[in-house]
């Protein structure tokens, strides 16, 4: 058998979904997101993060939630500024332009944004002949594992604020990074200091779903009609109703996202232990060693992940990808046929 | 404990689905509809339909399904006609407009269309300055309940084709269209006749999904990429492919619609025997019985159902909709409910 | 020499705007409408309306400023009421729908639109299922050569404020209406009265031309991005002011109107005198006479005008279309020719 | 008074077509492009290009013709590769995104394309995620004043050709490429070796007006209705079919585009006849030669021009643009003051 590293999303939801599933499966409820369970599952998340002005959408997936905040908030003339290895500019088949909007990316080493960055593209800025910066995007974790700390998330949303733009992050793997050893930024945070953000359970132990919180007053009206135009309000809300309220229940989220953590740092310290480097260093659930091509080759005869760029001839930077429900065993017997592989 | 006649999507899945997703939890698969329950449920699906040439692709909901196959079936200047009762007229919040297509509505006493009103929007046709006709969209059954002939499908079949029209059905209650009692139309007949239809699993006991199947050969061409493009491929195609399986493996598909149609006419039997009488004939899942406002109000104390439309200043008529959970006891005591509340 | 009746843009412009033309030729002015002739055309419409906080854009036709007004002011799910009969419905290529918006349409007799027919759709609205109803179209005149009276805009202008409605009058054949023999609406009116309406040049004397004038400040901003992004915004916007500053120059735009209504009502008389009916009264410089269809042939040998519609086997109504070009020779003998016709 | 060299669109258009214009203009015709100066306007250009299969289209503006161009070429999912410095990446606003389409962009330090950079592009496809690259954008000249060898375009079509890719010409300028003195491309090389081009007047001496030529036959059918549909069908099309009938008529184009290149090359003699140096070689009808600020401060108060870069502290690139109507003498005085300034 062969064990999967390829991504977050390789198996199903944790059992305790599942049991929700089957007690609640009977129960008569409204369509359209205004069954109970969405009721309690958004009054939880809001509990979570403390403020009360915030509102909170489920929908099912990250480039859905994508395009419906940016296609909400921005007017046609308005453009999103993001990091060149943003999800929305690689890997979302032109998800953002086809609502009508252009983004503006931003070269960055460690997939973050910074002022300065953001800066540069404000400043191509001409009247009339050019879009209008209105929104930054930036996703945390991001799509090389890295994370944000709260200062830098300060500075970007008073950079924000007081260039009229919207600070809007892709939480996908927000798990992951806000119970990384390295965090220092709280739920409650990114309600402060974001204007919209989403927490996504489709990478953290659910089937689907990613819940949307709009914590600016004045970009949250009629938002619901959006995510109906564009097929996203499910009939049976139910079903990412009962998914959220489990995963925010006894605080399910971080402890599967503390997992996947574990499980990525165990294989981190083995790979360094043989004496081999990474291509960024390993903050979250996801890990990108460097390898010859000849142990690549070898460890996919019994291990399923990505080749992520070509080094040099000999050489390769992989992705290695945990989550909630990596076993333990595999990590471990990972790093021994690694062991063996480099040795032999 | 109230008994809701609402709709069909009040309550979760049929029990082998859950089942089923209990029990493939934790194999990994890949990911974005490649795992092997999506190919064995499409495979399955068009073995039902007899037909080697159609592809399907699996997706959350009806909206979504109808914004899916119009933008991707229409050219920008090219629009669709449809029943002025049809539900990306009346219940999608302008989703197909939003995809930048115009519909063309044509009154119809059924909710059908035929050869006739189809021909009259054509006949707008204004060379430059109109859109060009290009689709035909169905719904069987239709959004009040009633359902089309092979003969009736047949000769939109052979008009559309002579006109170069695109035949589209839309089947969110395909499994109730199949399964009346005045039904004569097959799977097989679906893939023959029309160039694109789907089949709805939300209001046939999954959670969520609708399988879109498009039989043109012309028509098929990198349709995955508008579902990636407008948010609609999960990370987690399984949950998709899972309930198809389960919904097409032993005909269960056919067997709860057929259940929710036996008791949508065991309801529309005792109304009859009461003397009273219906906006239209029960053929399918949804009934349409006309009934005094003191009688309405009545019920509605104990049972959750729609004010279709008022009739005069007494009577109304409202709609009860039967689905694949419906209790056969719920039916009986609305039923004798019925009696006591005209008898009173 | 076939006289042309068929429409008001069969010929160039007036010979004040050609002498403007080249007169002005080789003064060196910015481009993008940051000329003087802009400038000053502006300034004139805005002193003649009256309205120190219009905003007034120069675009060059009709279907482009109906699509710039309606895409750059309504939110993606949110549509636009008008006529049945209206122009964006029945003669613009779906250009309103490709801009994501829906039209809601309302039966109407004489192309006009009223409170009443209005509400008809607002009753339409479903919370999340419907688009959210925010614009009413109207036409002056209309489609069909009506015009409003005071009390019917002030009328349209009080609904509209009241249920959060933005009134946008499409004034192509503005000119032909203000100037109506019927008509006691002003320019000034219009400021007042409605959010946002255009002035049409093309339709009036100008080789293209409308000038749209935003009254309602909190639809003013950003206008000219959407002009840039959509392809309206020419490099040598001096072509638009000089036009408009020559038709506003002297009020020749009303003398043109006029004139054009005058050579209508000439025709109009020549035909009542005849014993001959119309489809409507004529009001501007649209008239819809009902002639035998051998008179109709007849006539089409030595005049270019439309069949309007089919009244029955043997008789029809026509659309006879005078302009500010319109010489009162060809009127002349075209009700000598109908004379002939109708009396041989 | 000041000379302007700020751009190629400050006067209004060469006398010839202000007297076609003037005799043309009480003839009355059909409108919506159907009158006889469109249908000889495109006889004439589709002799000029020899090439019998090319449909001819006239519009309005450049934006306006890219939009439409890579809008109605385009299915949704499909985007355009163009150079980091093109115009639809930097002055339009936009306006291709918001037809839905993505572009991506290709360093060039020269502004123009080549296989190689549209092959990086080609190798970011990832099947399904991203979107799929199907047309080339390149303008003659370029934004920054260079033009295409007739090697480097059939260099390009062969790549285009062979990687499934639509080539498109921005020819905005191109009455200044085709008559460079570097020039070897053809009218009819370029219906040979691009699917679609358009020929710019708006630079060429017309008041408004680009000439779109599809040669590739499967990608002619209905352009029109997008035309319609996005606002740029003038009702009356003449005023494009008089002026594109003039600069065509005795090939004023080309002695116009000859103009304004024998001025530049004036001016850039002048300029290295004073030891300055160039930002790009002269090509065209756009100079950027290198001054300090003192001198470009000086120049300013009798010149209207751009600064385009700056290149360091004390000195920038500026861009001087000649035209049809640029006279001797600007150039001479300009020359002198020049030599006054950097003597001084």
């Amino acid at each position: 058998m062969k064990y999967n590293f390829k991504n977050d999303y390789t198996t199903g939801c944790h059992p305790n979904i599942l049991e929700a599933l089957v007690s609640s499966n009977l129960v008569a409820q409204e369509g359209y997101g205004e069954d109970q369970y969405c009721n309690e599952a958004i009054d939880l998340i809001k509990a979570k993060i403390d403020h009360g002005d915030s509102v909170v959408h489920l929908v099912s997936g990250g480039t859905q939630a994508n395009l419906l905040v940016i296609a909400a908030l921005l007017r046609p003339y308005e453009s999103v500024i993001a990091a060149e290895t943003a999800h929305i500019q690689v890997h979302e088949t032109g998800a953002i332009e086809a609502t009508g909007h252009r983004i503006q990316t931003v070269k960055s080493a460690d997939g973050k944004l910074s002022p300065d960055g953001i800066q540069k593209q404000l400043d191509l800025f001409e009247e009339v002949h050019t879009t209008i910066p209105r929104m930054v995007y930036i996703s945390n974790s991001t799509e090389i594992g890295t994370i944000y700390s709260c200062d830098e998330l300060k500075a970007l949303s008073l950079f924000c604020r007081v260039n009229d733009l919207i600070l809007f992050m892709d939480g996908a793997r927000l798990a992951s990074a806000l119970t990384s050893a390295a965090n220092d930024v709280t739920l409650k945070d990114l309600a402060i200091y974001t204007d919209v953000f989403y927490i996504g359970g489709t990478k953290a132990g659910a089937l689907i779903g990613e819940a949307i919180v709009i914590n600016n007053k004045t970009l949250q009206k009629n938002f619901i009609y959006n995510m109906k135009q564009r097929g996203a309000l499910l009939a049976k809300g139910r079903l990412l109703g009962i998914q959220f309220l489990e995963l925010f229940k006894d605080d399910l989220f971080f402890e599967l996202g503390n997992h996947a953590n574990r499980m990525a740092q165990k294989i981190s310290s083995g790979i360094s232990d043989l004496g081999l480097s990474f291509l960024t260093p390993t903050y979250t659930n996801q890990l990108f060693p460097i390898l010859s091509n000849v142990v690549i080759a070898k460890l996919m005869e019994d291990y399923v992940f990505f080749t992520w760029i070509k080094i040099d001839e000999e050489v390769s930077a992989v992705r290695l990808v945990t989550s909630w429900s990596t076993e333990e065993q595999a990590v471990d017997e990972f790093i021994a046929d690694l062991k063996i592989a480099v040795g032999g």
